[in-house]
């Protein structure tokens, strides 16, 4: 299967990594040193632009950020044959304006981490198409519905950013009784092994980015204004005080 | 060991099942007849009054409910020369008010399913007397402060009620997109196995119980108001609206 990859930053140079019995192939088109040197590394293909990448791929992944999400899109969906499959952290509605300027889109999240364990959730048309990819990582075709896979991916990310919030409140509680490491033991014993370190660092990266955080909840109360979401409320207001 | 108790629910029905091998008393004194009923089940000894099973206990268990936690400590508490442990779900506050009648009080918090797997979290003075509860189930002595087994399994029930308030409103989104399953998957991923079954009877329960579980929210709100806890006021409106 020839595969191009549009952007070849943390996402597409780790799904090359793992494609590489695959016909591979991408451009060093306005490209930055860093990314002409991770395509080095990785020793794929290369052709002089991304037109041409879009012209000659059966799939392509569009993986840049998602403000380039869109652009992307608009510029080489047209010459892309194959299935076009984004892979940036975009909004449902986004999926849906992609869609008008790609014939074969294809709306995927990676959910987990791109470097350790992930899976590739993917919605839209033709999926039966991209079953291969299942032979080298863990794929979910979730449904036809064009926006599942963004949707999940925001409906989940609701859930991690409440609980890091509600973590926060309760640390602030339990850190002055010293009753922290007790109180994470009482809920592992319902929650799971792993669940102490999840939760403590959950907190540390809600602090660490709580800026982008923020921003994101911002986005997700906008996608989901016709519910009454009084916990995502809450969690921004908890992420405003940070 | 011998020891009494207060009250013949399903909290001292079940220890003294465990317990069976100690020496165990208790009275059918203005009990109900499905209490005298429970306590003829469990073949104790039964004596003529509460006050006889106070002076004659080593260690004294007081489980009737939370409104008469206070009421049993103030009338029996004089006559307990061994350790007295409330297990009813009382607030930090009421386990302060409790030691002032009762020498040896021992504040404690059966955290998890009496009738399923349980931990017996004890704080205050005296616990290496009660050590040998750990051979008959789990027992975990935290602090010598006492109050702090209510104030664990107050924030420990935080954290529970704003997960099932969470839930409650990702699953009116995730329903109507027809993403629930999927949802529950993708936070299986880090959640750990037996989490979708947890976050599904979390939402049940609390669905099946909100005017309780409204009033223990108002609550810990009250217990803990120096606090800004925006999740659990946000929790609270959830259940509100039920």
């Amino acid at each position: 299967m020839r595969i191009g990859f549009i952007g070849f930053g943390e996402v597409n140079k780790r799904l090359a990594e793992l494609l590489k019995d695959e016909d591979l192939l991408t451009s060093y088109e306005g490209r930055s040193d860093k990314t002409i040197e991770n395509i080095k590394d990785a020793k794929i293909k290369v052709v002089s632009s991304f037109k041409e990448v879009a012209i000659n791929s059966d799939i392509l992944f569009s993986a840049t950020s998602p403000k380039q999400a869109l652009i992307v899109a608009k510029t080489y969906g047209k010459y892309c044959n194959g299935i076009f499959i984004d892979l940036n952290n975009i909004s449902p509605d986004t999926a849906d304006e992609i869609s008008r300027f790609a014939d074969n889109f294809v709306d995927a999240a990676i959910i987990g981490g791109i470097n350790n364990s992930f899976t590739l959730y993917l919605s839209g048309q033709n999926l039966d198409k991209l079953n291969f990819l299942s032979n080298y990582f863990p794929v979910k075709a979730i449904s036809n519905n064009m926006g599942d896979a963004s949707r999940l991916k925001l409906m989940r990310s609701i859930y991690t950013k409440s609980i890091a919030a509600i973590f926060m409140e309760l640390f602030a509680v339990s850190d002055d009784f010293d009753l922290t490491e007790e109180l994470l033991d009482t809920i592992s014993l319902s929650e799971g092994r792993e669940f102490k370190a999840l939760a403590q660092s959950r907190v540390i990266n809600t602090r660490n980015n709580s800026k982008r955080k923020k921003e994101e909840i911002l986005e997700i109360l906008q996608y989901f204004k016709d519910y009454d979401l009084k916990m995502v409320e809450a969690t921004l207001d908890v992420l405003s005080d940070l």
